[in-house]
């Protein structure tokens, strides 16, 4: 993790396990960061059905890694929050299916008894997998981190909301959990994956317009759930337009009513969309109070705090040294593209000693610094990026030396 | 269209420009077919803006050629009215859309009027060409049709649904729009190309399970919306076992309470999974009446009419002239992979006479035979499919060579 200059670098105490290192670039900054060893620990069961928790082993029992980058909006009070909670929210949750995490396939019943003969075989024909464990605790461990925010924010007064892109490295496996406009790239010699998607009002307007039309209040009268090629005015009444709706993915024809020019739904193109007119993001943590400038209607409703979560199967890569993931806010990825990143990855690496131990942090740096408009032989470009950016270059070699800890 | 043995054929009269033949192999055969040409006439504006249609071409302006698959159930009803309607909706939608589909861009006003001078750049940002145009007709048009079968159901007292692929050629392009568990596939010589998905109660999961958390009252207190790997019983009480609902893709545990024993939402694997333990697809037309067994617990709000489309640019495929697409029910697709319906394509092609102007009928019908548990040599395996089996085998080099017809 790189923290461009101005920079006040705090490294947090021992949190529940997890080592959080926190950036704030100024004091505007709304990009918080955490990484460190996540430690997981056992939960035995005794032989008794609704006796749960009979043991709890004082000793970590599996561990991996954690790494998370939140971008803070109206403020960075969500974002603070997200930094020193969602890593213990995953731990709980974790913690919760972990027997079922090491069995050589999760049992249907979590003690291990066996209800049915035929149990196994069930469980088999759904395919549920390990991982199919950890994602589901990322799933819910992002909902759990949403309910402690409400309840924090509302409590001390505070208000904002923030993207989470979280990467766990367990039992042999990468996972990207991503709720915003965040990225993670996977960047080889002679590859480039996208591990997440982003999560915009323009990526997910068919879910938000279906919100609309489910719930018509929710809009107050004041906004129309349509999507135009601009906003309508008085001159386009009568006359057939380009529309859709939420069932559509392509585009029709129809003829404007004066509810088609009230303020759209969603408004604007790429970069500048917003959903009523105030959020860049369809994603997130937080917002749980955020309302539309003097008026009472809520964003939260049409808000997601779910994670879509992918896999890497990290052991069956074939990892080579100079194999590494690159996760950034929307800072970077505004002004580089994912070819542009990776070709500035590869010549650093390639350029590099391989021993130096501070390497992956220096390309951290350098990509930052390719977006602060310095003119640079990679990209030949020098664009420059207004908005806070975060990096995180995570190596996967060591990650795949280490094994699962288990 | 190659239609097996023990069938009465029957050629329709020309229909709104559309030539139909519909199958029936038996008298409790709920597959539908249809295919023809599709005459797009043009509407062309008057000056005056509110006078729309001032003047209807007398002759075809736009021509394409349309074929569909219905696969009934509940009775034959539905897919009868679906082969005789969706090609006059499609075409309707398609008339009121023309003008936009032949200028070089969508312009932003039908009429072609220039309200804003920046209309053109708008209608550019958002990417919308003649294409989108087509995906937009094909939806409104299933959206039509569905409509048309409630009515015409309720006042003739019949009941049932259908699934509907359709494949649209138009303008160089073949579309293909699905709602239901048909498919469509390209075979090529070294190529095998999806283009359709499925849709079932297991594929559209998280769809089903959200509108049953938005609308408890739809289960009628009778079944659950939870995801287990079997139904559970009075011993799974107070257990923990796996579970997900709408919000995850992964898997968790759950201590099982009384409301979980009742029957599931979505129950079932693969070929057995039924929605409401009713439906074996979340998509398709009709059904409206649809009720669960002995229950007022209707089906119809859990399944969508719209179907998915893709696009295939044939123009720019460099096509050969044994490229083709095999359309297909679900009796096709159950006891053939893909990949083994390319390797029978193949063998048939190569093997025949190129100017035999019956071979893709001769391959259409060898498709059902290989469905009908003889021994083949292609896939050794002689699996039997005792459901209902419709195949359209559709040459790309034909429709490639005679363009857009514009």
């Amino acid at each position: 993790m790189y923290v461009p200059p101005r920079t006040s670098l705090r490294v947090w105490p021992m949190l529940c396990g997890i080592r959080v290192i926190n950036a704030e670039k100024s004091e505007f900054n709304e990009d918080q960061a955490a990484c460190g060893k996540l430690c997981i620990r056992r939960c035995e069961f005794g032989i008794e059905e609704h006796q749960e928790w009979l043991t709890v082993c004082p000793e970590e029992f599996l561990t991996g890694h954690y790494w998370a980058l939140f971008d803070g909006h109206g403020g960075p009070a969500a974002a603070i929050l997200a930094a020193n909670t969602l890593h213990s929210c995953l731990r709980r949750q974790l913690e919760a299916v972990v027997e079922g995490m090491i069995a050589p396939q999760p049992p249907m019943h979590l003690s291990g008894r066996c209800v049915c003969p035929s149990d196994p075989q069930f469980v088999e024909e759904k395919g549920i997998q390990a991982e199919d464990l950890v994602i589901g605790a990322l799933e819910n461990a992002f909902q759990e981190c949403d309910d402690v925010i409400g309840r924090e924010l509302e409590a001390s007064g505070q208000v904002g909301g923030c993207t989470a892109l979280v990467a766990v490295f367990l039992q042999g496996k990468l996972y990207v959990a991503n709720a915003g406009d965040s990225r993670a790239i996977l960047v080889r010699r002679h590859e480039i994956r996208q591990l997440s998607s982003e999560f915009t009002p323009e990526t997910e307007r068919q879910r938000i317009q279906q919100l609309a039309f489910t719930y018509p209040e929710l809009l107050a009268g004041e906004f129309t759930r349509l999507e135009f090629p601009r906003r309508l005015k008085g001159d386009d009444l009568g006359q057939k337009v380009l529309f859709r709706d939420h069932h559509m993915r392509g585009w029709s024809y129809k003829r404007v009513e004066k509810s088609d020019l009230k303020y759209p739904l969603i408004h604007g193109q790429g970069r500048q969309a917003r959903l009523l007119g105030t959020l860049a993001v369809s994603r997130g943590l937080g917002d749980h109070q955020l309302r539309v400038l003097d008026t009472d209607i809520q964003l939260k409703p049409f808000l997601l705090s779910i994670p879509q979560v992918t896999v890497l199967d990290v052991h069956q890569l074939a990892v080579q040294e100079e194999d590494v993931v690159v996760m950034a806010t929307d800072g970077l990825w505004d002004v580089l593209s994912n070819e542009q990143v990776a070709l500035l990855v590869r010549s650093f690496l390639t350029g590099n000693q391989k021993d130096d131990p501070h390497r992956f942090s220096e390309l951290a740096k350098m990509l930052i610094h390719n977006t602060q408009g310095k003119d640079n032989g990679a990209t030949g470009e020098g664009q420059v990026s207004y908005d806070d950016v975060s990096v995180f270059v995570i190596p996967l070699h060591s990650q795949a030396q280490e094994g699962s800890g288990h």
